[in-house]
C-alpha cells in the first residue's frame, strides 16, 4: 500500500479554509503521512518568547494542506481516518497571550481591563514514557502529564463561497479544538466544493476540555490519516467516530447555541441509525449524551455531544466506515516518520 | 452509629431555597436516611400522564429538608457525603413538557413557535440488572440502559437574604443536575445563613450530560447521605469530591459564564492545594480540565470543571473531609431502608 | 385629595422584593409622596469615597416600601404612574466599582484580569437649569448634560414565593434601570401576591442607555406617585405606557433572551390592542420597534421594546389607566417635598 | 461635478464581501448613483410568492459593487456620504421565513419545533405621502407607515483573507441593518486590502430596530452616494455619523458582545476628540449613550452605541469629513434617477 507524503513549506502554509489552490490531488482511500507545524507558526521555541512580540497576525495555525479529494462533490461526506499522531519535537508549548483566552476578554468581548501578563510554557515530551511536563512559573512545582496527541483543526472549504481563517470552528470543520480528534478516530466532514479541499493542523500533545487559556500544548506534529469518500450523505456538523463513540461537534456562540447544534445533529444521526423519530431520539439522547466541551476560547465555541456505543444496538454509520478504515489502519504496522 | 431518618410528608415538602424553617436540627457528623419524592411530586405515573395536566406548577421539584446543621455559620463550609442512592420505585419517568427542554423555546427565551408534542416515557427499572428500559414510541425499539442513580438537587439557603424555586441552580447548589451528584461522593457547600438550612432531592435513575429535554428518568429515592460542617473556607461555588475527582459547578447564562464561574472556582482551589499562583493555575487547567456540561434546560445552565486527581501529587482538600466520610460510610455496612 | 407622605428611616429601607413586610397599606388611588435614599444607602458623598471602602454589601440599592395595595390579588395589574420626581440632593454620584460594570469581568463572569482602577464622580445637580456636570478626572474637560430624571428600580413581590434583591430585574419589574422610567409614565406590573407589595427606589438624575459602567447619576429622589388597580389582566412582564409610548421590558440572559421576552409580550399587547393575529403582530412590530436597552450590567440584562402610539390607530391600554392617572396627576398642580 | 451611474446586472450581483473582482474602479470623492436589487434577488413579488419556494439559497441579499477606490491601502478609512435613497418600486415585501427571525429557531441555534407558518406582506409605497402600507392577513386591519429608507447592508472587504456572504455583519461592516444608515448619514469603514472593495444594497422602505422577524420592507432602491478617502485611522467597527449624532455599530453573539464592542469602540472615539482617558469616556458614556439594537436576527447581532453631538462640545471626527461631504451633497440639488 502507498503512502504519500507531504511536508509543507513555510510558503506552503495555508491560513484558510476555502481560497487556497490545493497542494496535491488524492484519491479516496490514500494515506497521507503528513508534517503540521505548531499553530506559532514554530515561532515560539522558548518560555522567554512571548506571544506579543514573537507572533505574526495572520500566520496563526498554519495549515498542511488543502488536498483536492477526487470525485468529491456537494452533498458528498469525506472521511478522515487519524491512524497516528506522533509529536514530531521533543517539546511543546503553551503560551498567556494577551486579550485571548477563555478567562481574559478579548477584541471579540472586550472590557478596559488590562491584559493578563504574559507567560509561556514550554512542555519537555517524554517519548518513552509518552508523557508532557509542566513546570510552574511562580513557585517550583512541576508535574508530568500523560501526552495525548490530537489535532485542534481539521476541515474543508465552506459553503457559499466563503473563506474563514484557520482559527475558527464552523460546519466546515476548522479549529473545533476537541481531544475526541486523536488517532483512531475517524471524522466525517460534508462536502461543500468540489475536492472538498481537506487541511489539517494545530498538533496538540495534549489538551484540557473547553482550552480554558486558548492555547494547548502546542507542537508540530508528525499526522498518518486515510481519507476516503462517501457518497452523499453529508453531515450538517462535522462528526467523529471512535471504536466507542460517536460524537457530533457544533460550533457558535454563546457556547449553548454550539450545543444545541450538536444536539439536533446527533438526533437525527441517532433517528437514521436506529429507525427512531425524532422525539424519541431526543429523549433517549436526554439520557445517554456527554457533553465534553471541546472549546471556550475561539471565534466560535465548540460542544461535543457524543454517545457510548455500547449503549445500543450495533448499527454501522456511514455503511462501516469507519470499521473499514480501521481495519486497512491496522495493515499497516509500525508507523515512522 | 445512630442513623437518623426522615421521610416527609407531602406537606413536609419544601420548594424553595431559603424561606422555610427547618424539618430538623442535626449536629454534624450525623448520618440520614432520606425519602425524596420525584420531580414530578408523584403526579406522573404512566406514560397517559402529560405534563401539561398532570403537573402543578410551583408544586415542582420537591426538596427534602432542610435541615439545619448545629453549629453552621455564614462562611463555613457544608459538607454532603452521598452514601447510598437507591431507587424507591420500580419505575422512573421522563417528560417532554411543553414549552421546556434545551431543544425548545421557553417562556424565558421564547418564540412564536407551537410547543413541542408532549410524550411520558416510563423506565422501568431492573434492580438485578440494575437497569432503567427505554422504549421508543414512534417505532417498537427498546433498549435497557445502566441506571446511575445521582441527585439533581443538592443545596442551602441562599446568601442575602434570597429565595429561589427549587428549579435553580447557583452558588447555593440547588438544582445543577449533574450526575457527578452521585453516591460515593462529597459536595461542598459554602454556608450563607445560621445552619445552613441544606435541603436535596430530584433523584434521577440515569440522566445524560446537559438533561437535553429538561427531565432526566426522575424517580422517587432513597438517600443515605452524611453531613458533616468544616469552620470557615465556605467555597464560592459548589464542589464534589470524588475518590478520582475534584469538580467545581458554575452555573449561569449564557452557558460560558457557568464554564467560567467554575473554571476560576477550580483554579482557585488548585491554587490553594497545590501552592500555585493563578496564572500558573490557569495554565495547568488549560491542560487537564475536564468539562462535562450538567445542564442546559434550567433557569440557570451548570457546567462542571473537573479534574482528575490522580494527574496532580496528593494534596486533601478540606482537611481530608472527603477520605473521612468515605471511611465512616464504609462502616456502616449494606444500607437498607 | 390627600397625599400619602412616606421616608423611611434606614431601618425601614427593603433590600429585597418579597420577604418584606409592608411599611404601609393603601387603598388604589392613592398619591404617594416619597423619599428614596440612591443606590449606595448614602454613603458616598465625595469623589473621596470609593465603593470598595465605602459601600457594604448586602445594603445596596435600599427601596422604599414595600406598599400592601388593598384588593390587589394574584393575577391582577398594579399601575403605578409617575407624577414626579425631583432630585433631593444638590449632587448625585457615579462610581467605577470593582468587577461591575458592562466593560468589566464580574463575580458572575470571571475572568482573571485585575479590576479597574475605581473613581467616583461627583455630578452637581444645578436645579434652575435642570442639568447634572461632568468633571473628567483624567483631564479638565468638564460638561454639563441635562438631567432626566428616572427610577431604576420598581417591583412588586416575586412569583412562586421567591424573594429577590433590589438588584436583581426580572418579571415582578425590580432594577430594570430604563431611562423610561420618568415622570409622565405608567408602569405596569403583573400582581403575584396578596397586595401587591410595591417597592422603588434607585434613583437616577440621568443615565445612558445599558448603563455602561454600572451605576447612573445616583441620588436621592423626592417621588410622587399615584398608584392603583387594575383587576386581572396581569401581564407577562413589566410594561410603561407614557403619552407617545408603549413599552415591555424583558430582562435575562443573555441580552437577546431579555430582548425575545420583551418582543413576544409586545406582539401580544399589540394583538391585544389592534385584533391582529399573533404573526401579523410579529410582522408589524418588525418594522416599527424601537429597541433602546435598559441595562447590560445588572444579574439580569433588560432590553425594553417600545413603540410609538401615534403609528398605530387610538386603542387604550388598561382601559385607558394611563390618560386616567394622567388626569389625576394633572389636577395636583405643583408638587413639592 | 460628474456622477457615475452603476446598475448591476443580475450576473454582476455580489454575495460575498471579499473574493470578488472590482466592478469599477472611482476615485475618491466620486458621487455614485447606483441601483440595488432587493435582498430576496427581486424574486418576491406578491404575497403568494413564499420564501421557502421562492427563494434561492446563496443567492440572497445581492450586492451592488465591489467598488474599487483608488488610493484605499489597509488602516485608512473609507467615508460614504449617503446622499439619497428613493425606492426604485412601487412597493417593498417582508417576509415569514421558516426557521429565521428573532423569535423563531434557526439553523445556528436549533430547536425541534415545527417552523412558523409563512407569509409574505406586500407594502405599497406611496410617494406622494412617503408612506409603506401593512396589511394584516389574519383580519382586515390596515395601516400606512411613514417610509424610513435605509441600506441595510454597507461594507468592504475583510481583513485576514477572509469572505464573507452578505447575510453577515462584522468589523468589515456588511448587513448591519441599522436605521442609522439613512440618507444624510456618513459611515466610516476601516480598509483591510487594497482599493477597500465598497459594496452595498440591502435596501429597506422601512424597519424596527431589531429587525424582529428577519426582513424588513425590502425593497430595490436608487442610492445616490459620495465615496471618499481619508489616510490612516481605520476604526475598529463601523462608525456611522449625522448632523447630530455619531455612532459605533458593533456585531457578534451573544448580543451583549456585539454591545460592548460599539461601545469600547465609541469610548476610544470620545477620548480622541474629547482629550479624556479611557476611564473618564467611560463614565461620560454611561450617562449619554443611546443604544438602539439593530438586528438581532442576523448571523451575528449588531449593536449601535450612538451618542447625541450636541450634548459635547464640538469636535469634528475624521477631519470634518462629514461636514465637507455634506456641503458637497447639498450642491447636488434634487437627485434624480
Amino acid at each position: 500500500m502507498s503512502i504519500v507524503s507531504f511536508t509543507p513549506s513555510p510558503s506552503q502554509y495555508s491560513f484558510t479554509f476555502g481560497g487556497v489552490a490545493p497542494v496535491m490531488r488524492v484519491k479516496p482511500g490514500t494515506i497521507l503521512s503528513l508534517f503540521t507545524e505548531d499553530a506559532y507558526c514554530g515561532r515560539i521555541t522558548s518560555r522567554n518568547d512571548h506571544a506579543s512580540s514573537s507572533l505574526v497576525a495572520h500566520e496563526l495555525n498554519p495549515q498542511t494542506g488543502p488536498f483536492y479529494i477526487e470525485g468529491a462533490e456537494p452533498g458528498d461526506t469525506l472521511a478522515v481516518h487519524i491512524v497516528d499522531l506522533t509529536p514530531a519535537r521533543s517539546w511543546g508549548a503553551s503560551a498567556l497571550i494577551p486579550f485571548f483566552g477563555g478567562l481574559s476578554s478579548t477584541p471579540q468581548s472586550p472590557s478596559l481591563q488590562h491584559p493578563l501578563d504574559e507567560r509561556t510554557y514550554i512542555y519537555e515530551y517524554d517519548s518513552a514514557n509518552h508523557t508532557v511536563g509542566f513546570a510552574a512559573q511562580g513557585s517550583d512545582f512541576t508535574v508530568a502529564l500523560p501526552a495525548n496527541p490530537m489535532l485542534g483543526t481539521v476541515g474543508v472549504a465552506p459553503a457559499a463561497n466563503e473563506v474563514r481563517t484557520s482559527l475558527v470552528p464552523e460546519r466546515f470543520g476548522g479549529n473545533m479544538d476537541t481531544p475526541e480528534m486523536r488517532a483512531g478516530s475517524t471524522c466525517y466532514l460534508g462536502v461543500n466544493v468540489e475536492g472538498a479541499l481537506l487541511s489539517l493542523g494545530d498538533g496538540h500533545y495534549r489538551q484540557g476540555e473547553g482550552e480554558s487559556c486558548g492555547t494547548a500544548v502546542e507542537g508540530a506534529m508528525n499526522v498518518t490519516i486515510i481519507v476516503d469518500l462517501i457518497k452523499g450523505g453529508g453531515p450538517g456538523w462535522p462528526r467523529i467516530e471512535s471504536d466507542t463513540h460517536l460524537s457530533s461537534i457544533g460550533s457558535g456562540r454563546p457556547l449553548e447555541e454550539a450545543w444545541r447544534a450538536g444536539q439536533v445533529d446527533m438526533i437525527d444521526w441517532m433517528s437514521e441509525l436506529h429507525g427512531l423519530d425524532r422525539l424519541d431520539s431526543y429523549q433517549l439522547l436526554s439520557q445517554i449524551s456527554e457533553v465534553p466541551i471541546a472549546n471556550v476560547v475561539d471565534t466560535n465555541y465548540s460542544a461535543v455531544t457524543k454517545i457510548d456505543k455500547r449503549l445500543l444496538p450495533v448499527s454501522p454509520a456511514f455503511g462501516g466506515m469507519h470499521a473499514h478504515l480501521s481495519n486497512t489502519a491496522a495493515t499497516l504496522g509500525t508507523i515512522t516518520y
